[in-house]
């Protein structure tokens, strides 16, 4: 039998009871508890993780000579020391298990830009609605049946995004390295052309494609020059897909430009929306702290999923969602 | 050839030129301009407006011996003076020009809440995204797929709504005075049993039905009291339809539940969200000052409707939407 090391308590008790029928299931802070991690690692095959674990150092990992596969339980793994993982060892994703979700926040947050929700939520109560008030802000109030939405990364949280955007009347285009979408009606565009042509068309953009060396940063000055005025984009990705500079700057001289985000920027390992504050005042800018997904785990299919993973590779078979990870 | 007197700046010239070509078009504000409006008055045969023209007293209208029909720009004739109309001239209401658009603000509501939207906007944004803080929240937020939408009032608002839900992998049951529902897929409730059996399975609520004698206050402490814990309840109806008291009460013992509303209840003929400021500080009361129709305005739908409907009266044609008045 294979022995997995499993940390965090983020794993449900159902799905490890399944994982152990074909497996030993070890929990690090068992061992940690104990101090026989040191020589537990040697034994171990498969890693089961959200974050990363602090007490696995580079050095720890060095011993880990039986080590074949880390599963996170997250969609991206963005925030894992991809390079102190062996090249042999297979490191999977759990893309998908958050794609109903995530593709729920992000029309969340299309919907309140282009209704401008948080404009509206200042208004005082006790008053009554008066129509020259309330006009100003109405004015930026977007229709969206008819309207292009460009999915940018069209994996499962993709694809979700678009099927409900064909049910709100919206025409779906999307930048993908695949060339065989599954949905019809979603015009595929590749390529650098291919993803300025999107810019260039879509009113709502969605970006949900990983952060890797090749995508920090592609929303830059340039690419957004290209878009839209009146364009809303969303985030549900990383934030360091966008260059926070080059927002900035355009979310100050396009008043009705929306930047709709659930992921802030990473300054010194943290995650935050503003960190410098210069983003206050801005009332084209709005932002959910990287909760999409959270509303995933009561579902138990991140859980089931990861785990699922695991299984199948014990059993022989080819484990979904395995990274490149020369892109990290 | 008919006369058509016109109210209010709202119709667009293009659709009072195709009017023009099957009637003589009369610009109120030209009538009063002249101060001939009351040698006018016994001519007009049907009436274009919008909110109701102040000049037309009861007085005026009993002079409008030749008065066929009333045609409103609005979806809802509510605040229309429908006892002083007299009960051989028809009143049609606007339903259906902003089912779109009313629709898609249903839906902005519905995931702000869903999402806890207006609860992470007031988070510091130049801190991290800290969990501990986020979670409290994030506790809050509901996953819609395989959920129930319970939709009351079926009728264009309503279906756009129920397409949108399905699209989000949602069930949905409508209470609907109407037995021949041309969506598949959506179960119809009759009757105050049937209403009961909504609002006791439906975990988001949509109030998407006119505002009469028979629905004022048909939300009140007894059906709250049926609906889940951690239901939505969104109103993009007239506020009346829900009482305030009863609301306020619920909304103070169910801190999960969400009233998220486009529409506030009429305190001295001016529509507010908190007449009494008794609603501050809850954090489950969502409310945009009824804004929902607006951006319907800029596709033209809406003069394009009304006029097509009084363009079919005058041929002979059986116009849409005509309200029972005893009703209102």
């Amino acid at each position: 039998m294979k022995n997995v090391l499993v940390s965090g308590g983020w794993f449900r008790k159902e799905d490890l009871d399944r994982l152990s029928e074909v497996a030993n299931v070890i929990h690090l802070h068992d061992l940690e508890d104990k101090q026989n991690l040191d020589s537990a690692l040697p034994t171990i095959d498969i890693l089961l993780t959200a974050s990363w674990p602090s007490s696995l150092t580079e050095q720890k990992i060095a011993k880990m000579e039986n080590l074949r596969m880390v599963q996170c339980l997250f969609a991206g793994v963005d925030s894992l020391p991809v390079s102190i993982i062996p090249s042999h060892v297979l490191l999977c994703s759990n893309a998908g298990a958050y794609s109903q979700e995530v593709a729920e926040h992000a029309w969340a947050l299309t919907l309140a830009a282009s209704k401008c929700i948080p404009l509206f939520l200042t208004l005082p109560r006790d008053k009554p609605f008066f129509m020259d008030r309330m006009f100003g802000i109405a004015a930026r109030m977007v229709s969206l049946e008819g309207r292009t939405a460009g999915v940018i990364g069209y994996g499962g949280i993709g694809s979700s995004f678009a099927s409900m955007a064909k049910a709100f009347g919206m025409k779906v285009v999307a930048f993908s390295r695949r060339s065989d979408p599954q949905d019809k009606g979603v015009e595929i565009l590749q390529g650098k052309e291919g993803l300025n042509r999107l810019l260039r068309i879509s009113d709502v953009m969605l970006l949900s494609l990983p952060l890797t060396k090749n995508t920090r940063g592609i929303i830059g000055s340039a690419e957004l020059s290209m878009m839209k005025e009146q364009a809303i984009l969303v985030n549900v990705a990383r934030g360091d897909i966008v260059e926070r500079t080059a927002m900035l700057r355009h979310l100050k001289t396009h008043p009705n430009f929306w930047y709709a985000t659930d992921v802030g920027w990473h300054e010194k390992g943290k995650e935050m929306a503003d960190p410098d504050n210069e983003f206050r005042g801005l009332d084209n800018y709005l932002v959910t702290p990287h909760v999409a997904g959270v509303s995933s785990q009561p579902t138990g299919k991140p859980s089931y999923q990861a785990v699922q993973n695991v299984i199948r590779f014990i059993q022989g078979g080819t484990p979904a969602n395995v990274i490149n990870k020369s892109e990290y």
